[in-house]
């Protein structure tokens, strides 16, 4: 059985792209949903509660565009929401840690792994824990690096700058001298960096978490036989709706630079109507 | 007479940090109050009614502390709020805009002023509008960089690293190209740039919108006879109080940086009483 409902993506902002843009190669007869909350952007710097809270609001917007399944392409709310996504997600939900953890594992021959990331994510510890919990050698040795500087390098299309591979060269210089074979890219703007990242880790296999999880979506569609099968027209084009939350002026040109196409200007949502604390106020007025 | 009362500064983050340093040089018997709205910075992504919502709620909290004098060091705050301020407070007001400008009108030989800011003030034209409503003689050119790279830059104290050199070159060689005289530092966090920007232009008198700001603040006190007159203990500390609205973690290394002298741990605060909707939500609750 066809299932032609759309799969909902979201994101604190146009990083969540790097993932969805896999998702449409892998997937190209599917319909997207792409919610980047770019109002409230970046999540990291926010209080687990907080972040629950604006993750639970995404979610329910995401939901209310029927959508079949659930890709939290946010690396922070993937880290600290994805339980409470789950439970109130009536479809299945999938982040970007577990997929690239599990690759990460099987990929290393040494043992020795690095996570590149945000400040947030790396000091939330995450990545670290999850491959903990997932290593079953249990000798698996975790080298974590935070990154801050990699998201506003990308965001200024500064990708291919000398400056760029000065500051690379500055993050990596140390995983390079503590000899890790794989390093898991736990932050989504991160794949615009690939060539930069590899030069100066020649050797290393470098993950990238919105590819892993774009393949554990598509095998988990088709598990469920929940793919579309719609026919493609020849000259296929992405069926993608993408809604913000704040201002959409700088959201195009970035969009495009992570997909590497053009899309429409896309449409500005407010969340409030989704705020779970605000249903859970009108039923107690409801109850009382 | 001798007003004791503290000095409010608020700022989206830590940039008014370099406003602070000015005033504590120049007004060394001044008690302060800092408030940094941490949760919610960047401003400069904001829409003008969220920045002068904000804006208000940051001015209420100030004078529930007893301030004498406000001073808003935030560029975009600045730019979008400061009429809504001043009608809101009973103490003077003062942005970091227009001393700068006066300054720049003032030093400039050929007329030909450069402004490099955030791209949210650059896009606002704030400088650019106040350029041209303070210039006499209506024939100085103004000529404004985006230089989005250089807070987070400067936040992960990359100051005198190469890349912040090279990219320092690729962001001011336009201004040099448009022989600009003058350079106006529309970002409170620009100031910790100051020798990578003169390395790059030499000959071009660049302005501390902080520096020239606390200037205005010390002339302006003295002409209300408003000062403190405190007497200096011999181990002089600059008595200020900090607040943040969000986790306090980041803010004691990178104020230290601003500041260049050690801090006491902020007090995270929240906002939420101080909002002007609220009140009159209340307001209109005593009144049905």
């Amino acid at each position: 059985m066809a299932d032609k409902r759309a799969i909902g993506v979201f994101d604190s902002g146009v990083g969540g792209l790097s993932v969805l843009k896999h998702l449409v190669r892998l997937l190209p007869d599917e319909r997207f949903v792409y919610l980047g909350d770019t109002a409230r952007v970046p999540y990291g710097n926010r209080s687990p509660d907080t972040v629950k809270q604006y993750s639970k609001e995404c979610i329910s917007f995401l939901l209310s565009h029927d959508v079949k399944f659930i890709v939290v392409a946010c690396n922070t709310a993937s880290a600290l929401a994805l339980e409470e996504i789950r439970d109130l997600s009536p479809v299945p939900v999938i982040g970007v840690i577990e997929p690239a953890v599990t690759r990460s594992l099987s990929s290393t021959r040494n043992g020795k792994i690095g996570v590149i990331a945000t400040r947030g994510t790396v000091l939330s510890e995450a990545y670290q824990k999850s491959i903990k919990a997932m290593d079953k050698t249990q000798s698996v040795q975790v080298f974590a690096q935070a990154c801050p500087l990699f998201v506003p390098l990308v965001e200024e299309g500064l990708v291919s700058h000398p400056a760029t591979q000065l500051i690379a060269h500055e993050y990596l210089s140390q995983l390079a001298e503590d000899r890790i074979d794989t390093l898991i890219l736990g932050c989504t703007h991160y794949p615009m960096l690939l060539p930069v990242l590899q030069l100066e880790l020649p050797s290393v296999t470098l993950i990238d978490s919105g590819e892993v999880t774009a393949e554990c979506v598509a095998s988990e569609l088709r598990r469920l036989s929940a793919t579309s099968d719609q026919e493609l027209s020849i000259d296929f084009k992405p069926d993608i709706s993408f809604f913000t939350t704040d201002s959409t002026t700088n959201f195009v040109p970035v969009a495009e630079r992570f997909l590497g196409w053009s899309i429409h200007k896309p449409q500005k949502v407010s969340l409030e109507n989704f705020s779970a604390r605000d249903r859970t106020a009108d039923l107690s007025l409801t109850l009382n």
